[in-house]
């Protein structure tokens, strides 16, 4: 199968030990050189995550982000509890869509579309009712905006402090940012095929010690499969080193997780942070001045480091771009927000493909995105 | 990582190919090179399922096989709905407890340790109620007993046939025959890492039309991430060749499950089913007849295909044991069954470790397995 050069936000394209830790023949889920494999992963999610309580818990069962959508009403979300979503684009929509399953009373802060709600407006809100959930798309994968978690959180310790904070971090992990502990979070759910780097089939998450005592608590469980209750002993014996059984996990997945953990680690967790956002703002800032092209995101400051969205110029067909770009050789994404759908375009700049310079991915996609609008005849006016 | 012999009811030893599929590079989710083979894999399930009902539903979602008992308990049963569980083993039991999550009112009819249930018990309970859903574990991995679905599901049409008929397949998923359409079923589950002969990581099913369309007519969903009337139109889409959302599809295992259904189909459904049987009977003969063992399925009439459960002999030490055989390279998995777990251990013979002989897998189970025993003292009583 020959290769594009995918650069959409996620799937990612992942680097080459974690293809070949995806392609180790099967282990038994019970035997110590897998235990050995998924202890490390869940030791080393706390150091992603940054968070210094032993209570606290890595998560990872076989789904994909959705599917913390799911964790979090059927675990964190009790029936009929007020629950309070911050949206910044369609994911963060889908996720109340996915908490109301649920029969959580949702209000919804909805920001516009490539914006952000004023801090003003988020503390207004809070004090209209006792959210027992507040949930913040940190990147919402549709409009490129970056939450600022650090401020959100402390205006809702300020005013709510009981409130769970659940961050969908789908878009964010790996790549932003995130201290689970000084900022006082109790749930940041993600996928596998986003930042950190491996492929699609794994719902990965990182989850409170109060959190977690509100889940064993919940009156009746109403989920089997996605139920806190019955993982979380499963996780803290695999983080022991020792056997344990619910459902069968995903055993090459977690090892492609264990060898993109390492990279990520290894390589320095600021550092990558650091260098996400210097490449992405660089893309950025090259897209508008030199291509006089517009971004989703309103404004740089919150405009996401691991993917862009950008608007087609007037006259420019979508379709036909997307097409012009794979014959060259890379695959975009088509916009997603339903407000403005078939108005724009994303690139995907996650991982390797913004860390790795030799690719020259970053390179590649901009002057795909150049010769592809060329092609169909726009200019920039200057 | 050194390979040991992975002898285990899954995750069992996947081919070399499906390793390869299972590593390539991620592909966009509604790029056409992707759709081309989920849509392979959606068309190839109606061949494996023997399924002549084009309203009939390949089903293939990221988790694994139990999320299948989800998907079941949260679309199939309605709250209040009468289910009858036939057990025979830990895994019928657990579907029974996942179901009662979902608030089914439960019944379970308990064949005794490693035998099934008579025709006549299952029509006499049969008749006691009228069950929306009968749920039949065609192959309990604890046991080893194969249930007879021809059988079973003619008495069930005669008493009870507005009932739904849900098998759980994950341990007989292409290792034993499954007629969906002739037996009038109406949901089988499974999970990859079995004789479908992947990677775990996937829910894979296959639904009849009525049961779609009761779960279409559901009144209230009571989840999301497995919920059939947001999946259903995104794997009509797929199976159309047409780019869908929901939730980001495994991208590798859905291409290692393209190439596994590839080799199953281009071997021959029949022959597969014919050899796998004919080896697992020579495996459990010789365990019998050669070692004097005990099975724990009572009959070999319904002794799976698929894997063995094995007592150990008066005097031996289940760790002991499969200590010894791992120290001669082979992975053999311990009970799991509540009233005889430290008592049996199992070996898995699916996939290629049954149907390619060059591979030596079960001459090697079989002298693994004698070898260990004589290390612990045992002999034989003639």
């Amino acid at each position: 199968m020959s290769e594009d050069l995918l650069l959409i936000p996620g799937p990612v394209t992942v680097s080459k030990d974690v293809l070949k830790a995806q392609s180790i023949q099967s282990l038994s889920h019970t035997h110590p050189k897998f235990i050995s494999i998924f202890q490390s992963v869940l030791k080393n999610l706390r150091v992603l995550f940054k968070s210094t309580n032993p209570k606290d818990q890595g998560i990872v069962i076989s789904g994909s982000g959705t599917l913390g959508w799911d964790i979090t009403g059927s675990n964190l979300v009790y029936p009929d509890d007020d629950v309070l979503v911050l949206s910044t684009g369609f994911f963060s929509d889908k996720f109340a869509k996915a908490l109301e399953v649920y029969d959580a009373n949702v209000d919804i802060l909805t920001a516009p579309v490539g914006g952000i709600n004023s801090l003003q407006e988020v503390e207004t809100q809070l004090k209209k009712k006792k959210y027992s959930v507040i949930t913040i798309t940190h990147v919402d994968t549709s409009t490129a905006v970056t939450q600022n978690l650090a401020n959100l959180s402390k205006i809702i310790k300020k005013v709510s402090p009981e409130s769970l904070i659940v961050i969908d971090g789908v878009c964010s992990v790996a790549v932003e940012d995130i201290e689970f502990t000084k900022w006082g979070l109790d749930y940041v759910l993600t996928g596998s095929q986003k930042a950190i780097g491996i492929p699609p089939g794994l719902s990965i998450g990182f989850i409170s010690e109060r959190a977690i005592e509100k889940a064993l608590k919940r009156p009746k469980q109403s989920t089997y499969f996605a139920s806190l209750p019955l993982w979380l002993p499963i996780l803290q014996n695999y983080e022991a080193g020792k056997p344990s059984y619910f459902a069968t996990p995903s055993i090459q997945l977690i090892n492609a997780l264990k060898v993109s953990l390492d990279e990520i680690l290894n390589g320095g967790l600021e550092e990558r942070f650091i260098k996400s956002k210097r490449v992405a703002q660089d893309f950025k800032k090259r897209l508008t001045n030199e291509l006089g092209l517009q971004l989703v995101s309103l404004d740089n400051e919150y405009s996401a480091s691991g993917l862009t969205g950008v608007y087609f110029p007037e006259g420019i067909n979508g379709p036909d771009f997307l097409n012009s770009a794979y014959k060259r050789g890379v695959v975009f994404a088509g916009g997603i927000h339903t407000a403005i759908q078939p108005k724009y375009f994303r690139v995907g700049h996650m991982g390797v493909s913004a860390l790795d310079d030799s690719l020259g991915h970053i390179e590649k996609a901009f002057d795909v995105i150049k010769e592809s609008l060329a092609e169909l005849g726009y200019k920039k006016i200057e």
